[in-house]
């Protein structure tokens, strides 16, 4: 194979690292960029440097933000009795795009894996326990309602009992919810797994 | 929908414009890209505007090249009586890929489509054409062999034939080929379209 140029090689190299992509799509993300202006390229390798340099964690729920505390938590309107535990900042992303949920986040950075050496102490869940104390004893005649939205997975499902019982050790008043889980909208029934179909059962709603 | 930090949102948007990459996956990378080092981000970075930078555009047969000729047409080892015609420079990487080629190549930039406003004019082809007269004259006695590679597609098809004419007006006794066309390995009769499985019967070789 003859060689090409050092820099197209490296770029693809760094591309394929990326989730998702493979070699031969790496190979085709730059040779696209190669026949892009240069100014589309220049600003996508600017916004990657100021990408680590700009964003931070919010230091009340962990999820991403410019300044100490994200947009959400500032937010004078969002209810702040309501908190939505989720894994990664991205699952912040995808509930804010639905629109409709005035809650606060609370990002725990992951879930129990003990496959992959993940446990509690490695998530922000006495963060979270810390929250919900410090929240319970500003606010003692207010109703709490914590939803655990960590994903329906093995992982996800451990992960949400786990906060579960370590909330109830604390104050068995507080309301915890799991996001539901069942059918996609759109999907069919014939073509739905066991475990999901099992799911679906067990969660339905009267009409 | 809360207001996410703007580097990432333009990130996001930048991702996006790249080929086979939605609104979806163009997230997803970018908050991989939170969770890596710092270092993997900056050397993307560096290597993106490199690449504009650095890499040129071969003399003689218009792939890409950090010199001005490419390490191909440098290579004294490859046949120069052989060019490999091809709409991409990233057609050339996938040839060199399989090995086994040991000619040159011409990198027409792309194929003749009305549709978008694509002429003869706008391809290599007229360097093309000066490139095997020129050969021609400098080796009357070999043979020359122009393998037609463009993609086996509406416009792919066309351009070759076009360029197959053009070559014939200066010498009929160059050899012309075209790449061969028909079912892919692995591929299911069963499924296979129509224009394939015709290619495919037309093309059938004596085993």
């Amino acid at each position: 194979m003859a060689e090409f140029p050092i820099g197209i090689k490296n770029l693809i190299a760094t591309f394929e690292r990326l989730p998702g992509i493979g070699p031969k799509s790496a190979t085709r993300l730059v040779f696209y960029l190669l026949n892009t202006p240069e100014n589309y390229v220049a600003e996508m390798a600017r916004l990657l440097v100021a990408l680590k340099k700009d964003i931070k964690i919010c230091k009340n729920c962990f999820s991403v933000s410019e300044k100490d505390l994200c947009p959400i938590c500032e937010d004078e309107k969002r209810d702040k009795m309501t908190i939505c535990v989720v894994e990664r900042a991205i699952d912040v992303m995808a509930i804010e795009n639905v629109g409709g949920y005035k809650g606060i986040y609370h990002v725990l950075g992951g879930v129990i894996n003990p496959l992959d050496h993940v446990s509690p102490d490695d998530l922000k869940i006495y963060q979270l326990i810390e929250r919900i104390k410090k929240i319970k004893q500003e606010n003692k005649e207010k109703n709490l309602e914590i939803i655990l939205a960590t994903n329906p997975t093995m992982e996800g499902e451990a992960t949400a009992l786990y906060i579960k019982k370590r909330i109830v050790e604390i104050d068995d008043q507080i309301k915890i919810s799991r996001i539901g889980s069942g059918l996609p909208m759109g999907a069919d029934l014939e073509y739905a797994d066991q475990a999901t179909l099992s799911r679906a059962l067990d969660g339905r709603r009267n009409l």
